[in-house]
């Protein structure tokens, strides 16, 4: 039995609002449940210098969580003076899985940075700011190309995330925080809307896990990618 | 003429929403127009090293921009390694104006830490800040006396805020962004409930403004901050 | 009382030395009382990048404290890796004070750089540099006078800076270190020669002020303004 | 045809040196062809404060890379003041594959850093790192057992570490450098000497993959941990 | 012929004032011609952690350099948010060269910081920095014996520094600026007054030099010293 | 009597392997017996901007110690976020080692980095590393005379380093860790093949010592290094 009452292959309620930040060519309010995510991106019309002169452009992502979107108080990254190891780890996820469906080619010497900021926070949040970022990143895309700053369409695909543990000894889809804290196994998936893996990252920090079980959790996960897919596809009117 | 149509001594619409951050003993999302910040107020039953076995409690104040409050992307302090100077000046300037309307005695030895997240920028984001962070404050501080952390009440008044500046010649009250770079002079203004100065910051970069001047302004800020304090009351429902 | 028996309009002695680093284009040793800041002013012939191209010069401040300037020995804060909040504030005000005063486009594409380092500190440690930065930045431009790097005169007024408070109960001008921790109400002020508001910064930690009381410490540093014009005109032979 | 000439399933040739580094506790030069990494175990009788009082050990881990481990130098990470997010990613996975094997309860309240130092970097340092630290740790507990600072065995099972990818369209087992850089796909598996999973992390930055191509990665990585046990056993005669 | 016009054997004026800093339990503001030094010495009746419960003191020191000491104004170290290896090479020179003529039992569990700022810099800044801060050392145990914080007097010898060099083939004493820049050699020499070396540091960027100019150099540094210990005295009237 | 068994003026076994970092363009493993370094020399065809446009090329250095290169494990200098004020005067000390061998005008515009990693430290690791250092540059620069990047040999002449320390009242060569814990006196001597001194840096942190005493020092020093100089040039065969 789940905290929340849900099936072991539910996902809790997803919601994707665009436009929410006025000043971004692209954004998304993304929730997962409880977990909120403020997503935007913001497109340049110039590239950093070694990137520069190849005729290809560049996504990047980072990622922050205000200080209260966490049950106790947060010690604020600007004020420590560094982002942490885990930080960057996420934000370092999230620009690698949307390059995975951009045609660089196509997007030219342009670049779009993302910027995932935490509202809230319970579990989930790397996913969350996948599956919204690729959201305003299409928007943002979309901005461009009314502006006629691309010519073809840079995306290939889309992509959207889920993670998936063993929790008490079944495999559940989309963790919420007190599944999180508690599951043997934690994976993230992040898989493009055409079913094909982009990463797959998969811990065991007390019980290893076995081969059967990972096929179980990638199961999951590519059910939980199917419904988000739609859901961005709808969000997008595409 | 102002940009927005509004008349001289006209605030934007003020809005404050209460509760907008569950995990947070205390939460108000302020709107100052498009001027949107996220205000959080933290309790902790301990205090800083400096300020223990005096039988006194602390209030502090953290600021932050996310990257696209702002029209072009600003970049993100935690990866600049640190909060730029104009942030350091904002988060003292909040923190001392919450302070003085706070009996720490009557705290006893706790500490409330407000955090401020700008996710708009429009003009004003410090005084919307400070606006909204009294009611974050004032919401912490009956979570606390539910739980009987304090016994007497440690808010002695409330306190708002506002800007004035001189806009082409003439003064006006709450400058939005077109007029806050275009002022020839910019002040703030911080005034409790009952009319007292808190904290008064004017500055002139290009002209320097005579004591007539300064006095118009003060005029306009008694206005906006008796409207602010009635929509804080409201909003609080005191 | 003031603990030092002055009046409560009387200012503390001040002298503003001329040329007392041999290598600076302007200089100045200035004393208000025990406070004693030693203030340099740089010439560069280039500019901050973001400055450059419009035919507009700039003017900057870095302030600090000798570690023994106080009382008890204060950290260096090239040992603790950045500058305070308090450092940031004061070293931005002096900037902005020094700005107002001088015409940009005069000055042309050059950059002077005021340093303020505080040999002893007994209060009004910014209201002294203010002060002394204007007999140092007047050498430096006449410095660039003679080597024809300014035609016109880019000085449209002198500036200079002094505290008023409120110290129990009475309105005070010129607070040192023993007032300063006491005062109810702290405010500096920064005017020019002719008598108008370039800054002003009042605040009230402890006890909220009310706009007459303003009123008292606006004339009394109006008054200790106009003495401190006298004896910088003075000084500079003016 | 892969660079190197190996056949798709062939690993290059592993060495594991025990005790080069005579002050450590446990130390291990671990070769994975050309890439080689210099492994050190410090046992500390002391934790951090956040893990102190509840009866359990912890093992962390610290990665680097010598100037010229690579082609070109990179820039000392001492020097630039801070660890890069790569840094940062692969010593939480060194950290977090070692302490799944490891029974924190029987460790008791002692700390074992390992610190991973690569000598020479071809591809694959943090498989090398994790297959090499393994043989520290072991070392290191060797040395506590000898000392009596642990009762029973906190080693639960054996770990390693293998790459695996697509390069030109075939799956491949132990990438080097040449064929890392072109990969279409690469991904890293920790596996136990059991043969269960404690790691798995896949990355398509290029063009993603089916889920019959990660199960071909899965064979691969099984196989290659199978021969890198045989050989962390035989290095440490078990 | 040396620029200044001084003989080979020839100190610069050198002057030792003493009491400049009034808030410093000990200070002193050295002058070896142009250069100038202001140095203030801390006591405090407490240690840093490492040092504690062994019955021992400790003597410390720190080392600046205001912007404009230099003919060109040089960054402020704690805007570039680190002390230079030059800064922390010397400080950690006046460290050492003091505490070789402290008896740390004598002294007890204190520390005394020694802090030089150097006003003007024109060659020789450390060796000044050394020579000044024996004085300032000597004043801060003074105040410690009036205030019984000691028993026995600490102080074993007294202790001066200058330097030396090889200019255009002429072994010189205590170079200024012009000579130091030109100078195939340059050494420090830190002695007691009884004539012992405590540090010696030749360099030879441009011309290695021979065992026999050396001793040309010591010679010289012995004479210099002799000078200075006198100096030293007569300032404290010993 | 010497922990080590040797006589005062003998030396430990020292051995220099080159060629032992392939990607490297000059390499050598240092060993004075227990102490071991591992220094590379890295070629670039571009300079620091500072050094550009004079026809005159570079060498630098950069020092680290693995954190088990000590008896107890020393914190990462990356993880710590700077760099100590030892390691810097000790790259430095190397750096300027070099730079007095080498012709820069006939090096052209070419710089060289050294970087000295340590892997096991037991006294001398900075005279080890400018001996092994002069090792790699050489064959650093043989690597640039094959490709025609210099034309004619910019070095002028061998360097190395040695300690010497008074250790229980008698001058001794090379000291150890155990003899430089415990010596009262210890200084570094980095001379040429030719005999001549690039530098000396004598300490005297416990007891004073006489001229005297620092002859024998040197003395010692000249032994130690004419050794040094046989071992380097027949590792270089020259």
């Amino acid at each position: 039995m789940r905290p929340s009452g849900r099936d072991s292959s539910e996902m809790r309620a997803v919601t994707l609002e665009r436009n929410v930040a006025p000043k971004a060519e692209g954004s998304c309010l993304v929730a997962f449940g409880s977990t909120r995510v403020l997503v935007t991106a913001s497109v340049e019309t110039s590239l950093p210098s070694w990137r520069r002169g190849q005729g290809l452009g560049w996504v990047t992502a980072e990622y922050g969580m205000l200080p209260r979107a966490t049950g106790t108080r947060t010690r604020r990254e600007a004020t420590a003076g560094k982002q942490s190891g885990r930080t960057q780890e996420i934000q370092r996820l999230i620009g690698r899985s949307l390059r995975a469906v951009v045609d660089m080619a196509a997007l030219g010497e342009n670049q779009i940075t993302i910027d995932c900021d935490v509202l809230e926070a319970d579990g989930g949040t790397r996913t969350a700011s996948i599956t919204g970022a690729y959201v305003a990143l299409a928007d943002a895309i979309a901005w461009m190309s009314e502006r006629k700053l691309v010519k073809a369409n840079p995306l290939r695909d889309t992509v959207a995330a889920v993670s998936c543990g063993i929790y008490r000894g079944t495999p559940v889809l989309d963790l919420d925080y007190l599944e999180d804290v508690e599951a043997e196994t934690d994976a993230n998936f992040v898989l493009t809307g055409s079913g094909k893996f982009v990463e797959i990252q998969g811990t065991a920090e007390q019980t290893p896990f076995s081969r059967q079980e990972l096929d179980m959790l990638m199961g999951l996960a590519e059910k939980g990618i199917s419904e988000l897919t739609v859901l961005q596809k709808t969000a997008l009117e595409i």
